[in-house]
């Protein structure tokens, strides 16, 4: 059964059957990884451009490494040295991506539903690597895949999500393919920070971290946007980390094991403290070589899906 | 017979016998673009440079394309990176390439004549993707690639470069090819912006475009540049659309089936109008896909060159 | 024997066989660069990160060349677009390289110790392409490598380092390899220019360039780094010139046939005359050729040491 769409634009809406065919077939390009030669030739011939409208070294390094262990040909465009400082739209970008025959596109971009915009307009694949405040799909599959290694399965774990959930793309992905796959899953961070009506989405919100954590397997600490603090939406970093910050106290007062994960980068002791993200319950690294893996079999799936 | 020139460096003076070649040769790399494996081995193991001391998504793109397609290695440099900016003259940046046993250069530069300069400091075979407002050759040839394509010649062709002409590298290019090959050239912009007895060039010189369109098969659109309006060689947009703008009342006036032709990017209502540009006449995206041909049949056809 | 170190961090301390293994090994790569197909399958597989938190064109691209005509799989960094700009730390970015199954990463930084860190905190092959004012390996592996491709042999040559010791890499690399192979090292430069017991290193100090050029074979000529002069390290370029520029008049005063290197970028007319980087006795370019051959080397001991 190949997947039901030819992109992969975000979570809301895939089919579970979805999910669960990109994470198992992730489980092969894991163990490919520790192979000496961490190549496979299934996307030889094919040419996969990189379109990052906003920089990225971690997404777009994942998105590489995997792009090249399946022998496909790379093609990076950066915001820096794009046509678009040339007033050139996206759909004249895209369009003349398509008719350089490119195969598959990986785009991030600030506007939210750009990637779908792209998918109407060219026939290659597109994969969403991030749409402004909307979806970062592959961030949220990887995290899936990463629970479910430590877990065994998504059905029941208790997540929660801490931060800024107003702004995060991250969030808003996790949320979907969390519930769709049957876990249950809450969200915490200042009221400022915290979009009306989430709880539409299916989960539960706290204010209070340690509540939150009393109920919780594993945290997902999202990454606080220093910049964003300057528009005033929380007062003060060192609030921050007092009401919200991942500390070694707050977990043991939570008095249960609780596994922390963070799309990276950290800002260390500020949303998480540097004992916890380097400490024993942290599974932060994992999710990096976790995500090359995911990446490899959604581009596998997309790139020979019929 | 292989081309007379080790380099590609314009269209001045060029054989016709090797433009011939050329778009003769294209034809089988066009076919490679239409397989699911769009690669071929020809250029394994040879090392290709691109410098691109102007940025340009769009050349840039299509040379890379092209050079992967063929299997060869591929370099990047751009201004941004170059040890241009430690005051290193072109040519030490060109002896060095050429020690490193760089193969092939393609190399966009702001000065006129600097493919030219390369050529004669390197032993590598030199392909100009522009230089200032002096040739743009790969440009001209996938024009004329596109037009021999759609009318199955170009001797005879009535060909109306509209724009900029005194600042456009394409407009020679055009000029330099077209009028080898056959075709009848005419040019049509403002006064300002039309060189000085151009038509020593062979070419007939308009400042009416609804005159130049009653003659004409294809428009070839210039980009305007925007940033040198403001130096006030023509007076605005505004004016500049109304007078010279490609727009579909002006082709309709014409009563002639014209087909439309534009570099990129497109300033979409400005120099042309987007329904046309997006219209059953535009051969605009057929350009972008014949490109990446012309610019591997001439990679080919120099990289193989003994 | 494999080399002593699974990192190439600096020559300071570096055994006189693992030097001569680095050279000898050069060869055969050397050979490899006047082949038709200048490519091994050596690394295929394998995945090298570039980061390059200094940018710099020749020492990227060398390294980049013999990379790829290892066969390995590159990915590339530079400061502008990393997450260095996020403020994540050196210790994360490398250890998530880490993650992501890199198998060799070559860095170069401004801070002196940044590789030696590097090594410490992840289990790819580190290679050092410059730490700060520290060490710079792989240039001075390269320069002896051209040194011994002329006279034949290291031991008992005079080869003397002219210019600003205090803040180079080059000499300092240069100093270390070069005493551990049994070269007879001078350094000659401005006192403000001059670190303080630099004899203790095994070396000869002139601070008179005429006295130095008499007793040497080769003059290795560091670059004047024009942007720290504005600092008042020494007085004005053309005092610099007059006192320690490197001229075809001081050389033939000397009285010996002297050969001259250089590591590039020459400001032509300052530390080096143009007429002699570009004359007979010059081996600069030699040097650059030598480079990629002497990377390749490395890469290939460290890549496949077991």
């Amino acid at each position: 059964m190949p997947l039901a769409s030819r992109h992969l634009l975000g979570l809301d809406g895939m089919p579970k059957d979805d999910i669960q065919l990109i994470l198992d077939t992730a489980v092969s390009f894991r163990e490919v990884l520790d192979r000496p030669i961490k190549k496979v030739p299934t996307l030889q011939g094919k040419t996969i451009a990189n379109l990052f409208f906003e920089s990225s070294t971690r997404t777009r390094t994942s998105f590489e490494l995997a792009e090249r262990r399946l022998s496909a040909d790379v093609v990076n465009f950066s915001s820096d040295v794009s046509s678009v400082r040339k007033g050139e739209t996206l759909k004249d970008t895209a369009r003349n991506l398509e008719m350089m025959k490119i195969d598959m596109v990986v785009m991030r971009h600030s506007a939210a539903g750009a990637a779908h915009f792209l998918s109407q307009v060219v026939k290659a694949n597109v994969i969403n690597a991030g749409d402004g405040a909307h979806e970062h799909p592959t961030q949220a599959l990887l995290d899936m895949y990463t629970m479910r290694e430590k877990f065994g399965k998504l059905e029941g774990l208790n997540v929660c999500i801490v931060g800024d959930i107003s702004h995060s793309r991250v969030a808003l992905s996790n949320i979907y393919g969390l519930t769709a796959m049957g876990a249950n899953v809450s969200v915490c961070g200042p009221k400022t920070l915290m979009p009306r009506n989430i709880e539409q989405l299916g989960v539960k919100v706290f204010y209070d971290i340690d509540a939150a954590l009393r109920e919780t397997d594993i945290v997902n600490v999202l990454r606080i946007q220093l910049e964003r603090q300057e528009r005033m939406l929380f007062p003060s970093l060192r609030e921050y980390r007092q009401y919200f910050g991942i500390t070694r106290e707050r977990l043991e007062k939570a008095g249960r094991d609780i596994v922390i994960m963070h799309p990276g980068p950290i800002n260390r002791d500020v949303e998480l403290s540097a004992d916890v993200a380097d400490g024993n319950s942290s599974l932060i690294l994992q999710q990096v070589l976790n995500g090359v893996a995911v990446r490899m079999s959604i581009l596998y799936l997309l790139g020979t899906r019929t």
